[in-house]
C-alpha cells in the first residue's frame, strides 16, 4: 500500500532538521577532506560518479536521509509509475517516458498496446526515415539531398533536443557520425524564424514541426511562417516537412507532410528528449545509432535508480540532498555549472524540466503545502560563468547550492599547451579549485578577501561527453526531479501554471479586456 | 559631506519597512489596475518607457524610497563618481565608464590626460581602423577584405560585447550596416575555440583579442589556440590580429598585432561594453556609425539619472524598488524576461554585471553587512521562457520579481498573420497577459488551477531595438545595480570573490596539492 503524505507530516523528515548540521568548511579541510572526496562518491553507469563530498552532509544526515527515502516510499513509487499506474493525476494520465529507452518493469499495456513497443515502432520508423534522408533516397523535389534539419517546436520540443544537439554536435564531427547540421526555430518573435531562414538553404532543408497537441499557437505560427518562405522559394512544403506528434493529433494524418512520428500524453514535453521529439532531430543530425546509444545510456542510469539503497542510487541521492537544502538549510536556488562549452545550453533545459515539474505549491490532491518546493535553476558553462555570477556565489549573502559537471577528456582531441598545461588541464583544474574554494574558503585579514567556505556542491565526473554519457546526464536529473515531486507529495508532471497567461493573451489578440490589461494592450499597440 | 552608511543604520530604511504592505492583486484589479498603469511609468530616453504599475508599490511606499535616496544621498554619490572620485575603494580606483559615451560633469584629469577625451580618441582610432577593414584599405596578405571579426575574451569582454552583437544584428542587416559577421571565443575549454574555428574562413577573418591586464589565463590560452590555427593555415597571426587593452599591459605595444586600442583600470570588465572592448567588435560588425547610436542611446540615459527626483529618474526607481523587494518583501531573486529573441543573451550579461557587482557580503569598508545585497539573476527570452520556467513563478512557492521587456515592432520587419493576427501582435499580447496574470491571478475551486497572483513585475517598453534603444536599456541596468550598491554601502566595482578559484587552480596545475583538492585533481586525472 503506498501512502502519498505530505513531507511535514513524514516523522523521518522531523528527524531530519533534528540531526546535527556539518560544518562544511571544517569538514572539507585537511585528511578529513581527502576522506570524504573518496567515500562520498557513487557510479552513475557509462563511467560517470557522482561525487557529494562537498554536500553539506555527513553519516548522520544520510542516514536520516535514508529514512525518508523508505518512509516516502521512494522506490515503490518510482516502481509504480514505470509500471503504468496514473501518476500524474491531475491530468489523470501514466508517466512514461522511461518507456522509450526500455523496458523497466511489467509492460504497460493499453488498448491492446503495448506502450514500450508502441515507441520502439516510433524509433524504428525514424531511423527508417532518417536513414532514407541520408542515402539520398529521400530528397528534394530536385533530387537533391537535404543538408540542414530545422526543429519547430517550443518549451520541451525545442530546450531538450536542442541542448543534446549542442552537446553531441562537436562529438560527431570529431567521430564521423555528422549527418546533417541542425536549427530550431521557437520563439513567436517572427525575428526567431527570420534569422533562422536566413541562415540556412531553405531548398535542402528538411523541417520538423514539433507539437503534442498539434495546436501549439507558437509551433503552428512559425509553421505558418516556413510554409511561406518554403512557397516563396517555389517549393512545395509537404515534401520539406516532417511531424512529430500524437495519434489524435490534427497533425498526425495530414498531407501537409512526408511523414509523421508519434508520442503520446504520457510523455510530457520537458521528459520527451528520449522521445520522437529528440529522437527525429537527432537521428537526422547524427544517425539513428547515435540516438541509440543516447538512449542506451538513459536507459543505465533508470536501471540504478530502481535500487532501493540510497547510496547507490546517484539519482535519488541527488535528490535527496536537495531536499535537504531546500527544507532543512533553507537554500532557494541551484546553480547548474557544467564545465564543457558543449553543455551550453544543458542548464536551460534543466531550469525547465526542474521548475516546471517542482515550482508547484499544493500536493498531489490539490491542498496547498506549508513547505518550499522546487528552487530556481540557473547556470552557465565554466570557466565563463566565473568570470560572472561566480563573485555572488563565493562571497554573496546568500548560499546557492552548486552541481559541476567535468570530464576529463575534451571532445574534439585538439589543444593547445601553454604554461605547462593543456586548455583541458586548465578547464579540469579549475573546477577541482572552484569546489575546494567554495567549500573550504579561505580566511583573510582584508575582509573584502576573505571566504566563508561553507558553500555546498557536488560534481559529476566522467572521461567524456558523448551519447551515452549524455543519456545517463539527462536520465539522472529527470529522475533526481522526479524523487524529489515524490517526496513533496507534488504532481511533476502536470503543469497547470502556464494555462492563465494563454487564456488572457487570447483575450488580449481578440481585444477582450479592460482594466490593467487594456492599459498594457494599449501600452503595447496591439 | 557624503555619508557612507550601511543600510540597517539608516533611518529613512527602518521607516520604510514599516510602511503598510501594499496587496497587488486587488489593487492591480479592476479600475485600480488602470489608473496605476497609466500613473507608474516614466519615460527613459529614445522613446522607452519604465513602467512599474505592476509592483509591490504604492505612493506611501514610493514617498518612504523617496526619503531613502535623499538619506543615502544617491544623486550626490552618482556625481561624485563621474566627477572621477575614487568610489572602487576597493582596488583605489575611479568609475569612469559613463565617461566613454559623454561628459557628465566635470572634466577627470589625471597625469595631465583628460578621460573623457582618452576613451573619446580610442573611439575614433577604431572608427578609422573599422573604416579601413570595411574599404579594404586593410585587408589579409592576399590583399583580400576581412568578412568576419572574432573576439577573444571572457566574462565582461565576452557577455556585455556578445549580447550586444546579437541584440542588433538582424537590425543591421535590415538596415545595411551589416559589415562582418562577429563570432565569440571565451571558454578554456579548447572545444570552444574548435568549435569556432571551424565555422570559419581564417584567412578573411580578423581576430580581437581583449584582455584588460594581458594576463587573463583563459585570453591568452585561446590567443595560442588561433595562433596555431593561423600559422597552420599558412597565415602570419600579426595581420590578423588587433588588441584590446590597457596602455600598461604587455599586448599594447607588441608587434604581434595590427593595432591595440586602449581602456584603463577605471573601466571594470562588465561595465566595458561602451568602451574599447565592446567598440572594436562592434564598429566591425555594424560600422563606427551604428557603435556612435549605441553610445548616444547610453549617455540619455545617463542623464536621466542624474535626476534627483525619484519619479523623474527610472535606473534610480528601478534600483529602490528592487532594495525593497530584496530587503523588506524578502524576495531573493530576479528574473530578466525580454520579449525579444534579439535579446536572448541579454539576461546572461545582467547576470554578470548584477551578481558580480552586488553579490558582496561586505561594505565598502570591508566591515560584514547584516542585510541581504544583490540577488540571484536569470533569464530567457519569453515566450520561450513561458514554456519552460514560468510554472515555477506562477505557481511556485517563492516569490520571484520581474523584469519585462517589450517592443511594439519587431526587428526585420518581416511577419506572418495566423489567427487575425501577427507573431508580433501575440508577442506582445503574451507579455501583457503575463504580466496580469501574475499580479492578479485568478481564483479557481480547483487548487492546482489556481493562482494566488501578488507577484510583482515592471516592464520596459519601447516602439523596436535598436542601437539607441540598445544603449538606453545597457546603462539603465548598469546604473541601476550602481546606486544599489550605493544603497547597501557596498562597492559595486570590485570582485575579489573570483580571486580564490585562481590560486587554487594554479596550485592544481602545478601540482602543490593535498588534501581534498589532490583527490578531485586526481579523480580529474590532472
Amino acid at each position: 500500500m503506498m501512502n502519498w503524505n505530505n513531507l511535514d507530516t513524514i516523522n523521518s523528515y522531523q528527524e531530519l532538521s533534528k540531526v546535527a548540521r556539518v560544518n562544511l568548511a571544517e569538514v572539507m579541510a585537511g585528511e578529513s577532506g581527502a576522506e570524504r572526496v573518496k567515500k562520498y562518491s557513487v557510479p552513475m553507469g557509462e563511467g560517470l560518479v557522482y561525487n557529494y563530498a562537498a554536500k553539506q552532509v555527513d553519516d548522520n544526515v544520510l542516514a536520516a536521509l535514508a529514512k525518508l527515502v523508505e518512509e516516502t516510499q521512494l522506490a515503490e513509487k518510482f516502481e509504480a509509475l514505470y509500471n503504468g499506474e496514473v501518476i500524474n493525476t491531475g491530468e489523470k494520465r501514466r508517466v512514461l517516458h522511461h518507456l522509450t529507452r526500455g523496458q523497466l518493469g511489467t509492460a504497460v499495456v493499453e488498448d491492446g498496446v503495448d506502450k514500450r513497443v508502441f515507441y520502439e515502432e516510433q524509433q524504428k520508423r525514424i531511423a527508417e526515415l532518417a536513414e532514407k534522408v541520408h542515402s539520398g533516397e529521400i530528397t528534394n523535389a530536385a533530387g537533391e539531398k537535404f543538408t540542414t534539419v530545422v526543429q519547430i517546436g517550443i518549451g520541451g520540443s525545442d530546450l531538450g533536443p536542442r541542448a543534446m544537439y549542442l552537446a553531441l554536435e562537436n562529438w560527431a564531427k570529431v567521430n564521423n557520425t555528422f549527418k546533417m547540421e541542425a536549427k530550431f526555430i521557437s520563439n513567436v518573435d517572427p525575428d526567431d524564424a527570420s534569422a533562422v531562414l536566413n541562415s540556412i538553404d531553405v531548398e535542402h532543408s528538411l523541417f520538423i514541426l514539433v507539437s503534442k497537441s498539434g495546436t501549439t499557437l507558437e509551433t503552428l505560427t512559425n509553421e505558418s511562417f516556413v510554409k511561406d518562405a518554403l512557397k516563396n522559394a517555389g517549393l512545395d512544403s509537404s515534401r520539406h516537412m516532417i511531424a512529430v506528434t500524437s495519434e489524435t493529433s490534427p497533425l498526425a494524418k495530414s498531407d501537409d507532410y512526408l511523414a509523421a512520428f508519434f508520442m503520446d500524453d504520457y510523455i510530457g514535453g520537458r521528459y520527451s528528449s528520449t522521445s520522437a521529439v529528440g529522437g527525429a532531430v537527432l537521428s537526422l543530425a547524427f544517425g539513428p545509432e547515435v540516438f541509440a546509444q543516447f538512449l542506451e545510456g538513459a536507459a543505465s542510469e533508470d536501471k540504478l535508480a530502481r535500487n532501493k539503497e540510497l547510496l547507490a542510487n546517484p539519482a535519488m541521492l541527488d535528490a535527496m540532498i536537495g531536499v535537504y537544502e531546500r527544507n532543512v538549510l533553507g537554500y532557494e536556488s541551484t546553480a547548474i555549472l557544467p564545465y564543457s562549452q558543449a553543455l551550453s545550453r544543458f542548464p536551460a533545459h534543466l531550469q525547465q524540466l526542474d521548475m516546471e515539474s517542482n515550482g508547484k505549491s499544493v500536493n498531489r490532491f490539490g491542498e496547498p503545502v506549508n513547505y518550499q518546493t522546487g528552487p530556481v535553476i540557473f547556470g552557465e558553462p565554466g570557466t565563463n560563468g566565473q568570470h560572472s555570477f561566480y563573485q555572488l556565489l563565493h562571497q554573496g549573502t546568500d548560499i546557492v547550492p552548486l552541481q559541476f559537471v567535468g570530464f576529463r577528456e575534451n571532445q574534439t582531441g585538439r589543444d593547445v599547451v601553454i604554461q605547462d598545461s593543456t586548455s583541458q588541464q586548465k578547464l579540469c583544474a579549475n573546477v577541482a579549485a572552484q569546489i575546494v574554494a567554495f567549500a573550504c574558503g579561505k580566511s583573510d585579514e582584508d575582509r573584502n578577501k576573505n571566504f566563508e567556505g561553507g558553500r555546498p556542491s557536488s560534481i559529476i565526473i566522467g572521461d567524456g561527453l558523448n551519447p551515452k554519457t549524455l543519456g545517463v546526464l539527462l536520465a539522472h536529473f529527470e529522475n533526481k526531479v522526479m524523487f524529489q515531486g515524490f517526496v513533496w507529495n507534488i504532481n511533476s508532471f502536470d503543469q497547470e501554471g502556464v494555462q492563465l497567461g494563454k487564456i488572457l493573451a487570447k483575450r488580449v489578440l481578440a481585444h477582450e479586456t479592460d482594466g490593467a490589461l487594456k492599459e498594457y494592450s494599449d501600452l503595447l499597440n496591439i
